[in-house]
């Protein structure tokens, strides 16, 4: 599977003595990307036999504590165990003075790049891309200025059909990369062999779209339209939606909304408020409006597919 | 007891999985003062049952991330409990900065006052005072600008003696005050009656110094003399001297020194470099300078006459 989340945790506003604030780790056609970083986050990937070593992109939704004081710890452990490769680091304007003037009072002697991608636009944009994943924005609406990311697995090449082309001696295996591209093949008589009849299918691209801090937003529903997993934050239930519009958050209805809305394969819950200390009445508020709703555990393991394929700790 | 320290962790560098950064909360005279506060020290604190309400004080030895990262986030949770007084925060130049920083990013809303005492001299100074305790710097020499603290009990009052006082009807209550404070009490005809024959000697005062992060520093100990419990870094054993020296940091033997010419009550070690997987070579190392040293535990709590009280967690 090309796309597996980590939930680090997924407390809301105080970190506790068993649950963690907002941190998640994507695995995504082979890239590892941190997503929220708060305090503790380090020992969280720790204790999820996470490689700090893989780690060279970082995501902040927003400058809020639960979401970003384990950033400048985890930045002097990668120092401290030598990383040379650049770090970048994805957030709101302001994450570059805030991390900085840090290092700077605490004399950090950096032993590599660390690249900051400040974000002020409020439009969903494009801000990363390799040859394999693409990652945008989720414009959201809390009390700071927010963003949820979607990181999105390009088309992958299609598949040789390799019975198909062994009936073609001409073609060579220099030849294969053009057929994975989706090119037809002309034989040396002229004759055009199309594509389909080369090539099976590509394997599915996956996605996966993380939306915390936000009231509801029905207008991020196109941007993550048929993302294979979101995770939208659930901090109220309906009974406390003027709540939630005044703090910032959502209702495990809304959640649900948006979820079923964009017609998402599945919906991960988290951010509770600390009142509820049975989560399964968020749980059935979201199910009754999506069916395919699950509250994360810690150190679960999510793929599209399955539940939970493992707890690590 | 009126002198507790519990040990929240003393670990160097990194968070652990199960060790956490320094941090300490020392219980003297009826004052909670929380002594440096790496990364994840509120959940620490959380941990050892402690009271955040009672937390008015913090000091802080330097700017290091693994003495000062938790900072931030323990005063966003204060905000977040509604504490009203004032947090008063002593630590080296720059702390005011390196705090009020990550607050204004992070939109705070203060709902209390913080006071900084930011310290610069490198010469013992006293920074608290109140009726019954004082505390004092205990400058350091590592590689950034750094204080221990010394924290003493100021002299208790004398005891009455209840008997003695009972042979003198004129004595009434309102002058047991200025008899505890030592004074004599003369009787209405004249005759002068020494306090020594009206009360008890105080009980003892205690007194606690912190030092770390430091170099082997034989000037601080006029400054910690007699000191019932001492605590002392001891990154490394002897055969890395050159490399404390490097480092700023101090072995066993001579974090031993230190205690035996200070006369110190006890000696706890901590700080330890992690490559010392069994401590016991460092504990051994210091015993063979000053016996009473011991090796903490997390959660592990100190009084003057005791190993460890209890342990939380």
């Amino acid at each position: 599977m090309s796309l597996k989340l980590t939930i680090l945790g997924f407390n809301s506003a105080i970190p506790k003595k068993k649950s963690a604030p907002t941190a998640q780790l994507l695995e995504i056609a082979g890239r590892n990307f941190l997503i929220d970083c708060g305090e503790g986050t380090q020992v969280q990937l720790r204790k999820a036999k996470a490689k700090f070593s893989k780690i060279h992109h970082i995501f902040i939704s927003h400058l809020h504590g639960d979401h970003v004081f384990g950033l400048v710890g985890l930045i002097s452990t990668l120092q401290l165990l030598g990383k040379e490769t650049p770090l970048y680091i994805f957030g709101p304007k302001g994450i570059q003075d805030f991390i900085m003037n840090q290092l700077k009072h605490t004399q950090a002697r950096c032993t590599f790049d660390i690249v900051f991608k400040e974000l002020e636009s409020k439009e969903s944009v494009k801000v990363f891309e390799d040859d394999k994943v693409e990652v945008f924005t989720i414009p959201l609406d809390h009390r700071i200025y927010t963003n949820g990311y979607l990181f999105r697995e390009k088309t992958k090449p299609r598949k040789l059909n390799i019975q198909a082309v062994g009936n073609y001696p001409e073609i060579e295996i220099c030849d294969y990369e053009n057929l994975k591209r989706g090119r037809d093949f002309e034989l040396s008589n002229g004759e055009i062999i199309p594509n389909e009849a080369l090539t099976l299918e590509p394997e599915k691209s996956f996605s996966y779209a993380f939306c915390s801090d936000t009231r509801y937003k029905p207008d991020i529903v196109p941007i993550i339209k048929d993302v294979d997993i979101l995770y939208h934050e659930a901090t109220f239930l309906s009974d406390l939606q003027e709540m939630a519009q005044y703090t910032g958050h959502s209702t495990a209805r809304e959640a649900a909304t948006i979820a079923r809305d964009a017609n998402a394969g599945k919906l991960i819950l988290g951010h509770f408020s600390n009142r509820y200390k049975n989560t399964n009445v968020l749980l059935e508020e979201a199910q009754s409006v999506f069916e395919n709703t699950i509250i994360p555990v810690q150190f679960g393991v999510y793929e599209p597919d399955h539940e939970i394929l493992k707890l690590n700790s």
